[in-house]
């Protein structure tokens, strides 16, 4: 397989976007991309998305955005992973090039979750469990995090306040970050006095939903950041039939690969991108990349290092929980910003010298993961 | 890039599966493919569909179906575009296998529509178009192809029994085909003299849809039979902004592209399965393959060519038409039945000598085209 840059990076702020259509937002960032590179000619389109089939009443993106893009002719491809959509579809720009048969190609991961109603949304969301069985009991993603915090809780003495504390760095680190969705500081305090969303799990430890667009130009000419692997890996669809709920397997796996394909060791990363769906989920995805030992994540995040100036900066624009969730777009803006914190374009977000970035994209409660990691040249 | 080689193929009887969900519609068509190979591992799972999030309301179905095969922890990867999910997803796993990431891959394309109301169904199919302007005004799909037809048969002067005959051919074909919905055969009388759809498109002249599954297992071991070429082009979203409508040039530039990937020309292609969505469509893509010239594509097939013993087998085991629709898995019934061709497996359906065959699968009214020949080896 041959190597594989990053061209290009394009981000629209996350939010509640009334003005701009699936559409729109979806061109808003694939322009940005596209004018922000030196290339005569893109090959391939793939378009991350989850749920704008229930919300949009749309499928078939690929051919609509190309054509809005005046991107006539190419392939153009949507891969759903729920909200893995943006890694998984990453994972095939990647094949794409790396194979040799496209040179250059854009990413556009997008969603827009504001023209539904809620009760609509939760029933979009609740298609990334199996509608047979999980989303049939009426329990959301959030639920299903909540049995996954209390075990963690009562296993290993986890304090509430140690888990609730990633959420908190999260806030800080979005502070400046204009893109982010709410780019403000939370206390931990804050937090735990927030209302039970799912108990023992507060509405400040969730993730929200947001509108966004993000793109990536995937590309076979040598650039200043190069995808050094990426991965996908799934684990069982309920959380019963795990081993052990509290080992996120399709986590480890793909990171397993990843680091493998990208010839390094967990120590090797200088910064993390995480899936922070819930904090819990967070706490458990550090644990599963193996940057923590199983048992150690709040504690670990509570003493600060995973902070900006820290032994491991997490979630370095604000993670889902502040950046924001654009759900089946928020894999592409993970990769971008680890890209853009390689390229020292992170402004007032920037991590020192950082040179090797890891993004983790989950769909479901980590159904599948996607694995991806840049590397400066 | 390296070669790719069908390693296994298999298919379900398409139809009215009302016993059958959606999960184990996938499981039998993939077991039974895994069954016949000698494959000790899977590296990854595409899977193809078009309207689960609609009509099952179930989204994420790679993990999904991984799960209830027990591929574990393998890269699962759903596909989707629209009509064209089947094709779009060979091409993918194409590219996983080519690139050298991957040894052997299973694609399972799958679609079940009897879960569903006609208006539901309709509604679901709709999401092929554009939503804010196409299917916002209500036209269908067979709405769309009657203004091609009544088109087509004015700029050229093609009779309604030419046209037909497409249908008719297909019907034939389909006799003692065991996984076909509709193996009888029907005159042309027969479908001039069924109801309007869309005028003047008759009801015998439009494929139905279809509950169905079909799987190929593709993988870099040296095979009887290999991808000599996949490709995939779009072309305008509306029928209004192509420069001529009864020109589709995704079909053309796929196939252009695929001609060249596999370093031949149509007449060293012999055999066809086509997206013959109406007849019309049919019509056109001989056409726009570059099997006929523009205009003639009628005529050639009302003097047989396209019969089993004629010029150009096309349809071998019914097409959409008689075979069947499962909309979001057509794709890989196609190519799964050139494959059976190419190995002499195709039992009462079986045609001659047949060493290189081509499949067409279209979404939307040719908004993407996905192309795939397949060559004895």
């Amino acid at each position: 397989m041959r190597p594989v840059s990053i061209g290009g990076v394009a981000l629209t702020p996350v939010g509640e976007q009334w003005e701009l259509s699936l559409r729109d937002l979806a061109c808003e960032a694939a322009l940005k991309a596209l004018d922000s590179v030196e290339i005569d000619h893109i090959d391939a389109l793939y378009i991350a998305n989850m749920a704008a089939a229930p919300i949009q009443g749309q499928l078939h993106l690929g051919a609509m955005l190309a054509d809005a893009l005046g991107l006539r002719r190419i392939p153009a491809i949507r891969v759903e992973a729920a909200q893995a959509s943006g890694g998984v579809a990453i994972h095939e720009a990647y094949l794409a090039v790396a194979s040799g048969l496209y040179d250059s190609v854009i990413v556009v991961g997008v969603e827009k979750m504001s023209d539904a109603l809620p009760e609509e949304v939760r029933s979009a969301l609740a298609m990334a469990e199996d509608q047979e069985y999980t989303a049939y009991t009426g329990v959301t993603d959030i639920g299903l995090c909540a049995l996954l915090h209390r075990l963690y809780m009562e296993r290993y003495e986890a304090k509430p306040e140690e888990i609730a504390s990633l959420a908190a760095v999260s806030h800080e680190h979005a502070v400046g970050c204009p893109h982010a969705q709410y780019p403000f500081k939370v206390s931990v305090e804050r937090i735990l006095s927030s209302p039970m969303e799912a108990d023992p799990i507060h509405m400040l430890e969730c993730s929200g939903i947001g509108d966004g667009a993000a793109a990536l130009i995937l590309t076979a000419d040598a650039g200043n950041v190069e995808i050094a692997a990426s991965t996908v890996a799934v684990d069982h669809f309920f959380l019963t039939e795990r081993r052990d709920p509290l080992t996120l397997e399709a986590v480890r796996m793909a990171s397993k690969r990843a680091y493998e394909m990208a010839g390094i060791s967990p120590r090797d990363i200088d910064l993390v991108e995480l899936h922070d769906l819930t904090t819990i989920m967070g706490i458990l995805s550090l644990e599963d990349l193996g940057f923590v030992e199983k048992g150690f994540g709040a504690r670990y995040v509570s003493e600060g290092n995973v902070r900006r100036d820290g032994e491991l900066p997490v979630n370095t624009f604000g993670g889902l929980k502040a950046r924001g969730n654009p759900v089946g777009a928020t894999g592409v803006y993970q990769v971008a910003e680890v890209a853009l914190q390689l390229l020292g374009e992170a402004d007032r977000c920037q991590v020192e010298d950082a040179e090797t970035g890891l993004a983790e994209n989950l769909g479901g409660v980590a159904s599948t993961c996607s694995i991806t990691i840049l590397r400066r040249r």
